[in-house]
């Protein structure tokens, strides 16, 4: 399936998650990642998650798309981080 | 069709990007929002959008699927603003 997860953490907690989420999924923005990942897969990443968070001053949250073709991209601006690249 | 949108705005314009979005679709999160929305209005928020911007700086994200019913979400930890709450 396809996701896209958007997070909104404590300063603290918040270069843990990024590291997490870039194991899992491509950052494209901000608190924002994207990708391919399977049910299994997004369960782990969740539970390392919640391990990561204070879920009563964290947010985390995921749009589950069962294909990404049910799913129109537009980017105005620049690519913060154009899949291809790398980092 | 519904749409989750996202921005990575300079400080300095962020303030007039949130009061523009908010107008169209639901404040969910940091820098994130989400909603139904026509066309006709997407593209009149992409347009105002895009004189808020530098395009050379910032980033804005639209994610569009057909039907709110293809998009599932789960959110984990708190919600900070549930679709009830009107600020």
């Amino acid at each position: 399936m396809y996701v896209i997860l958007v997070y909104d953490i404590g300063e603290r907690r918040v270069t843990k998650m990024l590291k997490l989420c870039r194991q899992y999924l491509n950052w494209i923005q901000n608190s924002v990642f994207e990708g391919e990942i399977t049910e299994v897969k997004l369960k782990e990443l969740l539970s390392v998650a919640k391990k990561i968070m204070k879920e009563e001053e964290d947010s985390v949250i995921i749009f589950k798309s069962r294909d990404e073709k049910w799913l129109e991209k537009e980017i105005i601006g620049i690519e913060k981080n154009s899949l291809d690249t790398i980092i």
